[in-house]
């Protein structure tokens, strides 16, 4: 038993949240996190409202979180978020500030995932009672800093300026190492990315499960694309590690390139994102790939990691 | 006490070894850090053979190791270090394979710092009796990959290949919630850097240790300015990790117009470095810099990282 302010502020039995991956995070793998003593979160991503929905009808009767990317956040689709009684909303990648206090009416706790220390601290004047500190070894979108060094940094931030808000450490968390470790750092819970992508519940292609587990670490990379190809306009600093591909070897070093063919590689992009075509689409997927060999059920991954961090920390862990 | 096959094998006290950074790394800081119970090691670097006499002699008595970059290593700069019986030798940045059977005749252990999966292939090849897993937060030279995530796959790697050789963790490890940490991660000891290049024994313009006090991990940035510009020829794939300043903002998007101004910039570079003009030189260190408050003796770091990370630990650790 791991218990933290995390666990005991969410209501929750395990100290583990599953990341809220565009497209990937569905009702059903957010249903299946929560039901297995996380908490799941809905990948809201670029605030499709049709999709949202669909997935929370798919979520049924769970208690579950949802998360957004907050530059492409509108006000409409926060407002159709909140009317659904969201455990949390997750904002990440921009500032907060915007939807704060329409978060904070609707007495939903507001969780701010950042990357570096001034997102932090515009978390915290944002109010935010949960912030999770995302190192770049992550799949999918983020910045530059480590999660070793990002999490306790951000910790010693907290404790001088925001003692009540809670810190979740993500990047590169795919079994119980990585979840005592994150404890260790400062965390009181994690957040999970690409181990629940690769589960029985996600919404990923099985093209891009197979790719991801025969890959390792060291076969991923941080571009911007995947973003040109498929047009979502990204502000500075951030960019997505995905599995390197035949893609990515073309137009890493060539950006201008890529910008001028967008509209022939766009088409090709997106036809091959649906064919599940691994070496045009990308496999979001980060360096925590090289630990993953399998997609289980997303139970059977939570309750793993728990069991093995538990064993790790003597026998459980209480802060 | 925290208790490891690396404590057991090298017959020290503390599992914590200081990274042989070039320059900084000088014999009062080795021998300081094994007379507090880790075990220190030479910067040897670029293989400065004066330089290295010069610092054997400071260390007194102490019992040190001595740590090169591999690719700038040369057979007489190695035999003049084995002739000094070394507690063990560290490669790193290159294949050890030229030089393992010469170390081992000698009796010496042979420890490779690895960044990649492939690199930690060819340390096993190479029969290293260590292998110290860095990860890209690190300060100075380095790759790609985070700690968070190669530490745990070069465990699974040695689980599978070579489960008698041991593993340390380096990159981002500043205080005692890093060292307990690593050990969660798979590791069975640490190689600190930054925290000890920060210290009152290490070579280091006090104008940077100033500059790394006031700095947090989001104002440092990988780069190759800093080679081009002292003229040395390091292979591709990796950088080094420093604070950003006037040169890194001038010259990291415009390696070319570095290059070509080289003569002119490499002189400047130069001065700037014995004057300990930060804006121009660089300064060493890694994203821990934002963990890192003042320069203390470097029994002090080990003393305090050891307590923190045994208290989180439930009081030590055994493996």
């Amino acid at each position: 038993m791991i218990a933290t302010r995390l666990t005991e502020r969410l209501g929750i039995t395990h100290p583990v949240v599953s990341a809220p991956m565009a497209k990937a995070a569905g009702g059903r793998l957010a249903a299946a996190v929560s039901e297995a003593g996380g908490l799941g979160l809905l990948g809201g991503g670029y605030g499709d409202a049709e999709w949202l929905a669909q997935e929370r009808r798919a979520a049924g009767n769970a208690r579950i979180g949802v998360g957004f990317i907050t530059w492409a956040l509108s006000d409409a689709v926060l407002e159709d978020a909140l009317a659904s009684d969201p455990a949390v909303v997750m904002l990440s990648f921009g500032d907060p500030a915007a939807f704060a206090s329409r978060i904070s009416d609707a007495g939903v706790p507001l969780m701010c995932q950042v990357q570096t220390l001034d997102h932090a601290k515009a978390a915290i004047d944002a109010g935010a009672q949960f912030i999770v500190a995302q190192g770049a070894e992550a799949g999918g979108h983020g910045a530059k800093r480590a999660t070793m060094t990002l999490v306790p940094e951000v910790a010693d931030l907290l404790a001088d300026r925001a003692s009540d808000t809670v810190l979740l450490a993500a990047g590169g968390i795919a079994d119980g190492r990585g979840l005592a470790a994150a404890l260790m750092l400062g965390a009181e819970g994690v957040l999970v990315g690409s181990r629940l992508w690769a589960s029985a519940e996600a919404l990923v292609h099985p093209n891009m499960i197979a790719a991801a587990v025969g890959a390792s670490g060291d076969d991923t990379i941080r571009s911007s694309v995947m973003d040109i190809a498929r047009r979502l306009a990204w502000p500075e600093g951030y960019t997505a590690r995905v599995l390197r591909n035949a893609f990515t070897d073309r137009w890493h070093d060539d950006l201008s390139g890529l910008i001028a063919a967008a509209t022939v590689e766009a088409a090709r992009y997106a036809e091959a994102w649906k064919a599940g075509d691994t070496a045009t689409a990308n496999t979001f997927v980060g360096e925590a790939t090289g630990l993953i060999h399998d997609a289980p059920p997303a139970a059977q991954v939570i309750a793993e990691m728990v069991t093995q961090a538990s064993d790790l920390l003597g026998g459980g862990w209480r802060r």
